[in-house]
């Protein structure tokens, strides 16, 4: 049998990053475009991806009280024009159903940007007294953004998600979920993606549509890009008011209940080949890897060498998702391959390796190979991977620091950017909006958040001199 | 504190069994009406119901080697017109993307219906090469059918599925896999729902859009009536030939491949309702449960009480999903709530069982009492788990018996319908149209399917006489 063809290698990140991400999200098997401008197929390998976040996060929401349910996929427009900013936030960038059949719909329908508006149709329905409270809701769907310009997990038209929609009986309630959520975020971004985060809050300008305050999770992708990869919102009792929600409090008084929303999408694949990739392709966190280890047969026609490589799939099977790769095939062929896919670990046996009761494990992010015994084999998986995602984490971390410049002045921005590239900047602001869009028109870089770990830098505004109110982080973002 | 109001009494299903339905899945919180009609909301008890047999099936579909996947979810209308009897099944009844924001859209965009065009457009793409094949492909989505009249869980204008998708290089194996996962839907109704059903091929106009053939799992309500419960099709080359799939074969030959798709829906949800149901509310099986046991304390402001309670359900909650209701409602009440729940055991501990070192546990689908010692009461909530299984199979299984009906003339099958109500009717047939027509328009009943499991009943057809191709089953359908 011939040889599959060759792995391709991919565009190199230094020469073209955006074809670099491009390449390996096509060759790694995550997606394949479709007919449909913004929309595609997330093919095994990125579902499987996707599968793996899904149950850690929907564990995590489970754990803090929250229930799934399901919501329609259709806002009624009169339903979307109930929360004046909301509707005015997203109907530019809706798609609009206008017949169902052949026959002309009187109300048009447009599929969810988000589900506020029809949360709160519900909550209006179901919500009555201080003992239906709170409500602490989140649902596993997709939603559709008619964005002009697309690309792959970080901006599409259709992408998949989790909304988070909560309900309290005061304020004080859904400020701490607002906030708890965000930790929750933070926690699975840094625990299971190996991915450093900071948390902070929008400034105003930034804010999501129909919100009081939103709060986001921020990284730093490789090229010094800062990616937004989560957010949670809180919204005071504005949705209430709009679309009469009310409950009886246990003093037998009429209340207006207070709502947040939280949510984070397939974008975090995005976030995870930015932040971990590199020129051989992807490379996964072990916590979601869809393959943990591959097993690969070195000399495989060799007596003893598939059963042996089978047996350790058996044993590693109870407990990590592993694969051997039996093609006819070249090792060659099979380490790019895996290492194109981001494989953390892979196992190397031989008839060699057999004869001394050992193998060879490869950790995908730095290389390292290392030579174990077969019988603790178990043992040492379990502590590769971990090695393995404290070793991406820090590799991470060194990034972020080696890319995040502390500035005083406009200047010090636009010196520190074009000698050193794009990065985190972190400077003083006065709070006012019009600083915020100069800063931007002039170095580039637009305000990510307020971080929650503030460092006084200075006293003045980093643009108009004027007393600062707080350390604001800048970046250019995806 | 005011005991939470009554739980209302539900319609009988003697006297109303489509109020008793709509009332069973508004009052069992299961889901809501929203304002968009045939559109609801699937609440938090109702969703883990699904989120239960999602899981279930999930691992079925897995362990026979399907993968996951996601597509868009809406069709071109260029793309949907490809299949010519596909499109023409479909086009009546989907709603149209007309516009993305405010710009009007060249080629409007269906929402999907069925996604059988978008994986063609995929497997184009992917599929070249013998050693491609087979891909095994499922996705658990929604999908719209704009349909006039509609009901929750049995015909809405949006429902959740999985469907699953094959592409084979030989006929043979397309047709294995069409049987192997009727068979996947068959063990999943009996061995998870408790729901006996019958495979069998639907009659030529009965088929899916553009299949070669279609099997389903008929299962039999309560009320006498069908409900097609699952569907397996058949695709042949058609759709390749359609979309131009083309790979090459091991002797180096363009050859057409063979597909096959297969669904099921959250009307699943309302099978478990119409077989398993009674005048006191939902009866829900075990495997599905949101709730698999509901601890009720009895006297628990006596000293002790809830704290027995709480330890029970620390015992039990390592395998099983238990609550304990510990809120101001009265024993009664609570009775009343989870028995319209459908929850399948209730464990009562009181003052008089803990100083007796027992409990007593109810079983929901025959409302029967036993005394458990509380050292027993690990082993015997798994006993009575499975016998609350089985026994709700074997009632499912006897409605069934009691009301199938073998008959040899139009006639009979009027009078034992008259007299004894609605339910199968088993029947030969010729295998023409006209006279499936026909038994439709005098006797009321259609064909269902024609059962894998044949019985020779006589020699002709029951509507013209001549000689029977085959037994068909026949009912009224959901």
């Amino acid at each position: 049998m011939a040889e599959k063809k060759m792995v391709e290698a991919i565009t190199s990140m230094d020469e073209d990053f955006a074809k670099w991400y491009t390449d390996i999200v096509k060759k790694a098997e995550l997606i394949e475009y479709t007919s449909v401008k913004g929309c595609m197929v997330i093919r095994p390998y990125g579902y499987a991806i996707w599968e793996n976040i899904q149950k850690i996060l929907d564990g995590m929401f489970k754990a803090t009280g929250h229930e799934n349910v399901c919501m329609p996929m259709f806002i009624p427009e009169s339903l979307l024009q109930k929360e004046k900013d909301h509707v005015e936030g997203f109907a530019p960038e809706v798609a609009w159903v206008t017949y169902g059949g052949n026959e002309k719909l009187e109300d048009r329908l447009c599929v969810r940007p988000t589900s506020e508006t029809l949360f709160c149709e519900h909550y209006a329905n179901i919500v009555h007294s201080w003992r239906d409270l709170p409500k602490l809701y989140n649902q596993w769907v997709s939603v559709v953004r008619w964005e002009k310009t697309t690309r792959p997990f970080l901006r599409s038209r259709e992408f998949l998600w989790q909304e988070g929609h909560t309900i309290h009986a005061t304020a004080d309630e859904a400020i701490e979920e607002t906030e708890r959520m965000l930790n929750v975020y933070k926690d699975f971004c840094e625990t299971y993606l190996a991915m450093p985060v900071i948390t902070g809050k929008k400034t105003d300008s930034d804010k999501f549509a129909g919100a009081e305050a939103t709060y986001a999770i921020e990284a730093l992708m490789h090229d010094g890009k800062a990616l937004q990869a989560g957010t949670s919102h809180y919204f005071g009792d504005g949705f209430a008011k709009a679309f009469e929600i009310m409950y009886t409090n246990k003093e037998n008084k009429q209340q207006y209940p207070h709502q947040t929303s939280w949510g984070v999408t397939t974008r975090l694949i995005g976030a995870i080949i930015m932040t971990h990739g590199d020129d051989n392709g992807l490379v996964l966190p072990p916590a979601v890897a869809p393959i943990q280890a591959v097993i690969i047969p070195i000399a495989q026609h060799k007596a003893g060498v598939l059963e042996k490589a089978q047996e350790l799939k058996a044993t590693l099977e109870k407990d990590y998702r592993v694969k051997v790769d039996d093609s006819e095939n070249s090792p060659g062929w099979k380490f790019s391959e895996y290492e194109m896919k981001g494989v953390p670990l892979r196992i190397e046996i031989g008839p060699r390796d057999i004869e001394q009761g050992q193998c060879v494990i490869v950790t995908r992010h730095n290389r390292e190979k290392t030579i174990v015994k077969l019988e603790s084999l178990q043992a040492e998986v379990a502590k590769k991977l971990k090695e393995v995602r404290d070793g991406m984490f820090q590799k991470a971390l060194e990034n972020r620091a080696n890319k995040t410049y502390a500035c005083k002045t406009m200047d010090e921005i636009t010196a520190v950017l074009e000698s050193k590239g794009d990065g985190f900047v972190k400077a003083m602001w006065c709070g006012d909006e019009e600083c915020e869009d100069k800063v931007k028109e002039v170095t580039g870089v637009g305000s990510r958040c307020i971080p929650d770990t503030q460092e006084h830098l200075d006293d003045k505004c980093v643009c108009c001199g004027k007393p600062a109110k707080c350390m604001v982080m800048w970046g250019k973002a995806y």
